[in-house]
C-alpha cells in the first residue's frame, strides 16, 4: 500500500510512463505542481485533456492542424509550391522551418518498419503519391532520418514516385549518420538541404 | 504565429514550465502522448485535474492524505509512538520510510527562508510544538536538509521545543553537506538516522 494519497500516486505513475521521466522525476514533477504558483496541475491537466480534441491533419501535407482544412504553410502564397520536403513526424516540420526552408512539406507520420507493424499503408504515402501525380511538383526532397528505417523508406518513396516528378533528392549527409533530425541544429539542417543529392 | 495547433502549443508551454523540462523535451513529451498507446494525454490530464481534489493533511503529522483524518503511519500500532522525525516535505517521508525508520513523522511543508517569505507562521511548526507539549514524546529527530535554511530551521525548532521533550537530536552528517535528502540513497539515510547527535 502506498503511503501517498491515491491521486498523487496516480499522477506520479502517469508521469513515470513518459519517456525520460523516472520515478524520482515523476515525484518531483507532481509535488512541484502541487506547490507551484507558476504552473498548476489543473492548467496542464486541461491542456492535456484537450490535446486530441479537434485535432486533424492538413488535407494536403498531413501536418497536424486544429480542426480541418489546410495548414498555414500549404495556404501560404510565399512558399515555393513546386517543392515538397518529406519528413517522418510533425516536429520535423518545425525543425526545418527554423532552418529557413521555404517550400512545402509532406508528413509521413512514421517510417517503414515491419518489426513495428509499420507498412506503406500505415504511412501517409498514398497522399504523397497523389500530390506527385497531380503534377505541378518540380522536386521532392526526401528528408527521412538517416538511419536504416529512414533510408529504406526513402528508397521506397523514390521507387513509388519515380517518373511523376522531374527531380527526387535526398537531404545531404551533412547530418551525422544515425542522428535524429529533431535534435539537429539549424545550420546543420540548412546545410543538409543545400547539399541534397539525386536519390 | 505558431505552426502547431493551439492545443498542442498549450500543452508544450505547460510542460515547459516544469522543472528540468526544456522546450525540446516539452515537444517530445507532447508528441509522445499524442502517439503513445501506453500512456494517454487524457489519463495524465485527468490525474492532474484531480491532483488537488480532496487532498488534505494528516491532523497529527501534516503528511498529505486523501480526504481528512490521520495518515496510516500515525494510526499504525507498529510504529514507535514516542519518536518524531521532522522533515521539510512529504516526499522526504517516503525517502525515510524506504530507509527503514519506524517512528512517527512531522512534515513542516517548507523551511525558514525570509527571502522567500517563509517565516515560522508559514510552516507547520505550531502543530509540532503542540505535539511536543502534549507529552508522550521521548525524542524529536530534526531531519531538515543540511543546508543553510535547513540548519537555521533546525536551530529554531530546537529553541522552541526545548524543555518539552527529553531528547532533541539532529540527523548525522553522514549525508554530504548541501545534498538533498530526497535524492540520498537508503543506506546513507539509515546511517544518518543511526548517527544522530544531540541538537
Amino acid at each position: 500500500m502506498s503511503l501517498l494519497p491515491k491521486q498523487i500516486q496516480t499522477a506520479i505513475d502517469e508521469f513515470s510512463k513518459l519517456p525520460g521521466i523516472g520515478p524520482k522525476s515523476a515525484e518531483r514533477l507532481t509535488f512541484h505542481l502541487l506547490r507551484s504558483s507558476k504552473s498548476s496541475p489543473e492548467r496542464l491537466g486541461t491542456a492535456l485533456g484537450q490535446l486530441k480534441q479537434h485535432l486533424g491533419y492538413c488535407t494536403v501535407c498531413q501536418m497536424v492542424v486544429a480542426g480541418e482544412g489546410k495548414c498555414t504553410i500549404c495556404t501560404s502564397r510565399e512558399r515555393n509550391q513546386e517543392q515538397i520536403l518529406v519528413v517522418e513526424e510533425p516536429l520535423e516540420v518545425i525543425a526545418f522551418e527554423k532552418s529557413g526552408y521555404k517550400g512545402l512539406y509532406h508528413v509521413l507520420h512514421g517510417v517503414l518498419s515491419p518489426i513495428d507493424g509499420m507498412g506503406p499503408e500505415q504511412l501517409k504515402l498514398k497522399e504523397l503519391i497523389d500530390r506527385c501525380t497531380a503534377g505541378n511538383i518540380a522536386e521532392v526532397i526526401i528528408a527521412t532520418n538517416l538511419d536504416v528505417e529512414g533510408e529504406a523508406t526513402a528508397n521506397y518513396i523514390k521507387e513509388k514516385i519515380k517518373g511523376t516528378v522531374p527531380t527526387i533528392t535526398r537531404i545531404a549527409h551533412g547530418l551525422p549518420r544515425g542522428a535524429d533530425i529533431e535534435f539537429a541544429d539549424q545550420v546543420t539542417l540548412r546545410e543538409a538541404v543545400a547539399g541534397r543529392r539525386k536519390a
